[in-house]
Formats: structure tokens, C-alpha cells, sequence
């Protein structure tokens, strides 16, 4: 039974690592010649505003993995579990991000493909959520600097911070266009906020204001 | 001749890393437009099915693989070559749950898919005790810390959980969709439960009861 | 809050490989049978030299990203946004770069081509530009072993350096052979060539003349 | 500049990582229906042998690099350069052994493919050659353990033992068939026998008779 987290946070990063640099393989490289090809590669916007939301989507998912897994000093079964099911549903953007791409000219299909992209991310924000509930259930498996009271407080605004995932599926019911655009906010803001994890002392070096 | 376990581990766990994440490269995205959409996504089920349980298949190989190499702390050449052959093995997987995919809506050629996944385990199985009975023979490579008459003795134990392949085998022949079925069953069973190496002491901190 | 770098610097780094490792992929194998097979391999070239053009662009961008590294001891919000849109970037190479294979042999097509390859390597300057101009900045990232004044200096040669790819976007407007040439020549100069980052003390054992 | 080897390791690594498992991605899926995939499958086998050839060689590939990396200290810009022209040269082999499962049924193309791919593994060790070459002149990166004219003295053997390659060449142009049977040999020759690097003190734990 492994113990340390260090090998699994390895193997996670290398599955996100994979899972955003695969994203580019699913666009199509146009074929037509001469001056068309402008015209063709043109047409080819909705494969690249896919690739940036998904890459910044998949990015955000990796420094919420990455900044619990920084918390965490033992690993046990249930852990392992379910972070492999994180791990499997964020192994599905690719897919989903070549199906929204393919389908994003379409409005009918666009919204359809919008749904499942959109449904794709409550899914992962439900597992997220378990994963994050165990963890703080006990907090047996935390570092010792870190506040066990605090980080179950957390809970809450970590499940009230997932709402906007829900609130894109609703959205992608009306416009496809709009529910990506909502990915892409959300990305952003989770890129420079993030709900954090209480520390009885923080004995690290701080990283802003040395 | 190298000899300390860390980069085969990194090496290998890379390798389980690509494996378990390319599988979703195997889902072809449905063309389909309009409301069409939903209806050749529905189609794809026995996709999602196969994928759902790969995940789940490389992850438990993965754990299992893990496990033992948490307990090496040398590495020789033949310990090397045995390990090439069990990743050459697992490396196969998202073939066969291609295989399976594609074909599990065509009951016959579905049993012949399930066959080949089915037999694609058992030979795993075949080369995983390999690698074990190789490790426990005489115990040279294991750490300080570990039982080599007790490791030694799970063997018989290691053999007998193999025999869940084998039996996944024989209920390919009759019905793809329960060996499938019972793929995912053994991938969760074993998610919890794993015949342990036995520890002369255990002197690492207990994950559970902390 | 993530604040040591050795797990953004090992999630780069798998990014990297992965990217440079899927070029291969977007060879086709060619089909005809025969004698006739040699004569369909020869006219493959543009795709070879497309691959072995990358390949190094590719290997020197992830050299640069690899010195800054080994001269940061923490990592912040915006440091860890600037990273990833360096990545995002990067990840594109393997399609323009299948884009530059497959119209390689119609000049026309191959122009643009080669426009839009040597554009993105001129927004990956500009990222690349962005993320040191915010290391040196304040250069509270830094080691303690960086001379920080000479760090911020060395922005306006960084920024020189940079003007290659704008170059071969000129030259692109021309000749695509010549443009990826010009990106070979650029490649291996940056592979021998490099702008030191100024150390305080070198108190490392040094590489040359030991 | 860099100068710790583990990180260039670790990124060798996971490029190795990556090619010897992609290889599966370039054996295509059967489609055929009912007991005719029974047929389809057995008409694939040069894709699986293929499959394990490349594996074995990629996989001694690895050992080698990696048993020579056990021995360096330090890293500079030459053998940073000669290193990818390695990983380079390695990354194509997925695309040669596609080249050969596809035209291994077609004995006239299947000797040319076999030529390729034989002409590739003898430009690796041509530039596996130029790398040990390169670390054994001076010996100014080796670890303090490495008997350094012992390591140069090696060379030879190096060379000798690389003339495996240049002869599968050879039997290409006679035999598809026989040089692929001789690329197997050779890698599992080489996974049981290596060219063992002299040192001054093995310091370390021997792996056997322990």
C-alpha cells in the first residue's frame, strides 16, 4: 500500500501533462492549396477558440489538484480511488473539446456539443468535490501545518466556487458560444483567485512581498 | 548497470501515464448534426463503457505496480527486461478496448473482441507473477524492511487473484457485455483490496487510524 | 497557493516532451506498394525536414525554459499564468508544423504555411518575453544566487534575440524553404549560443574546464 | 546554463516514455464483422510483431541511455545538443515500424521498409556513438567513480558492438522477415549483455549476490 504522495501527484501531473498537450491533435490540418487555404484555416476558429478555453480549463484543473496535493503528506486507498476518477472524468476534455470544436459552425449541433462539454465539467466538479470532502472528512492524510478545522470550513466555498460550473450547462442550453465564453472567464478567474487552504503557520517562504 | 529503482519507477509510471490517457484518442467524435447529435452520442455507449473500465483496468495495474516498486530498492537486469514485458503488455490496452469499442454493438464480433481483451489480462496476469516470483525468489532486490519468507509466501495468494482473469476469459466466450462487466467489477474489488506485502516492522507512518 | 517550482518545472518539462514527441505523428506512412513505395518516401522530404526543423525549435524553447527555471526558487500566480500560456503556445507546434509538411510542395500554400509557422513562434517570443520581463521585474522568484540588476539588463538582449523569429516571418512573406531554413539556422545557433543569466557567485562546479 | 543532468534525465525519459508507447497507436483496428475479424486479426500479424520488435529496441534504447546517465555529473551545451539529436533520431522509430507492419505483407515493400528502418537504427548508433564519443573524451562529466580511461578504452567495444545495426541493413536487402527476426535478437542480446562503463570504486550496493 503506497503511502507517500510524492509518486502519485507524479503520475497525476504526467496524466495532465498528457491531457493538455493532446488537445492540439484533435485540429485538422486544412488541406486546401493556394490563397483557399487562408479562407480554410479561417473557418477553423471554432478548433482554436476551443483549444485555448480547454487549455486553460485543463490548467486550472491542475493547480486545484496540484495546490491540495501540496497539503498532503500520506495517501491511502480511498484517496488513490477517487483521484483516479478525477483523473478519468479530466480525461475526457480532449474529446469533449474536439466534439465542441467539430460541431461549434452548427448552431443546433453547437449546442448540443456545448451541453456535454459543459455537463463533462459538473461531473468533474462532483468528483472534485468527494475528493475534497474526504480529504477533509478526517484530515489524517494533511501535513501538520495544515489547519484541519479551517481546510473542512473550506468546504462550503469550494461547493458554492463549483456553482459556476452548473451555471455554464445552463447557459449552453441557450448559446454555445456564450456557455464557452463562460469557460473562459472562469478559467481566468480561477487562474489568479483561489480559495485557500488554512494554514496553522505558514513556515514557508512567501511568495509575494520579499 | 543501473541499479536503484527511482528512474525504472518514473519510467514506468510515465509509461502507465500515457497509456491510461490515450485511451480516450480511441473515441471517435460523431459528425452527426442537428439532434442527430444526441442520437449517434447514444450509439456510442459501448465506447464509454470500454473506456470507463480501461481506466479502471490500467489504474488498478498501475497500483499493483506501484506497490511492488515501493518495496525494491534495487534493480537488476533481469528485474529490467520483466518489467519491459509487463509495460509491452499494459501498453496494448487502449488496442483492445479500441477493439472492444468498435465492435461491442455486434454480438459476435463483440465475444471475439472480449476474448481478445480478456486474453490481453490473462497474460498479464502471466507476466505480473513473473515479475513476482522473480522479485521473491530469493528476495535480493527488496528493502530492508520486508518479510522475504512472508513476501515469498504470497505468491500462491498473488496466483489465486489471478485466477479472476482466466474466469473473464471463459465468460467472454458466452457474453462480452458480462465479461466487460466483470473487468470493472475486479478493477473496483481490487481498487480496495490488495494482498499485502508483509513488513518485518512497518516503521513508516500508518495511513489510517492517524 | 503552489510556491516551489520543481512540480511546475516537471509539468513543463512532461509538456515539453510530449510535444516534441508527437511530432512523428503527423508523418503519414505512405501506402504504395512496390518500387513505387521508395519514390513516395522521397517525396515525403518536406515532412522530414518539417519534423527535424521542429524538433530543434522545439528542443531549444524547452533549453531557455529550463535555464530560467534552474534560476527560480518560488512560483507564483502570475508567474504560474505566464507559464501556461508559454505551454499553450508551444503545444500549437506540432499542427503548424504538420500545416508546413503537408503544403511544403505547392509554393503557394507552402507561403502561407510558413507565415503562420514562424507567426506563432513570434507570439511565443512575445510570452516568452512576457514571463521574463515579470521574473526580473522585481525578481523576488529569483535564487538567492541570481544578481538580480544584471537579470533585469539582460531583458533588452533577450528582447534582440527574440527579433530572429520576426525575421523569418518577413522571409516567410518569400520563400517558405528559405524560412525554414532561416528557423533550422536559428535553432542551432540558440543550441550552442546562449544569453548567460548573471550569477552573484557561480558557486556550482562548472561544466567546462573542469 | 544548465548543469545537473537530472533534469535532462528526467525530460529523456519521458520522451522515451512517449515513443515506446505510441507505437501502439500506429496498429490500426480491424473492422470487419462476425467471425471474418477472426480472419482480419491473424492478417495483422506483422503489425504485432512489429509492435514487439520496436518495443525491445526502444526499450534497450533506453537502457542505454539511461546507464550512461548514471554516470555523468554534469551537463553542457554540447551533449545537451548531442542529446537530442538522439532522442531525435529514436522519436522516428514509431513511424518506421508503422513503414513495416503496413508493408510487411508485400514481400517487395516489405524490403524496403525494412531498409528504412534498419538505415534509422544505424543513424542511432552513429549518433549514440558521437555521444559516448563526446562524454569519454575528456571525461570532464562523468562522476568521480568513473574510471575515465577505463571509459575511453570502451569505445571500441562500443563501436564493435554497434556493427549489429550496419549488418540488419545488410539482411534488409535480402529479407524483410529475417531483419526484423535479427532487430529482435539483438535487443534482447543487449537486454541480458551490456558493455559494462569501468569504475574506479563501485561504491554502491551490488545488485547481485547481495
Amino acid at each position: 500500500m503506497e503511502r507517500e504522495p510524492s509518486r502519485l501527484e507524479l503520475f497525476s501531473d504526467a496524466v495532465f501533462a498528457i491531457i493538455i498537450t493532446i488537445l492540439i491533435l484533435e485540429i485538422k490540418v486544412p488541406e486546401a492549396e493556394g490563397s483557399e487555404l487562408w479562407h480554410e484555416l479561417a473557418l477553423q476558429w471554432p478548433q482554436y477558440a476551443a483549444y485555448v478555453v480547454s487549455f486553460l480549463v485543463i490548467g486550472v484543473m491542475w493547480v486545484n489538484h496540484h495546490t491540495i496535493f501540496g497539503h498532503i503528506k500520506k495517501v491511502d486507498r480511498p484517496l488513490l480511488f477517487l483521484n483516479l476518477m478525477v483523473l478519468m472524468i479530466v480525461a475526457v476534455i480532449p474529446w469533449t473539446t474536439a466534439l465542441l470544436a467539430v460541431h461549434l459552425g452548427n448552431p443546433e449541433s453547437a449546442r448540443i456539443a456545448a451541453i456535454i462539454y459543459s455537463a463533462l465539467t459538473v461531473v468533474y466538479a462532483v468528483a472534485f468535490l468527494c475528493f475534497w470532502w474526504y480529504v477533509t472528512r478526517v484530515g489524517h492524510l494533511f501535513r501538520d501545518n495544515v489547519d484541519k478545522d479551517g481546510a473542512r470550513a473550506t468546504r462550503m466555498r469550494f461547493g458554492l466556487g463549483s456553482i459556476a460550473y452548473p451555471i455554464t450547462l445552463v447557459i449552453a442550453f441557450f448559446s454555445a458560444p456564450l456557455a464557452v465564453a463562460a469557460h473562459a472567464i472562469i478559467a481566468i478567474y480561477y487562474a489568479f483567485n483561489q480559495i485557500p487552504i488554512p494554514l496553522i503557520i505558514d513556515d514557508r517562504v512567501p511568495a509575494e512581498d520579499a
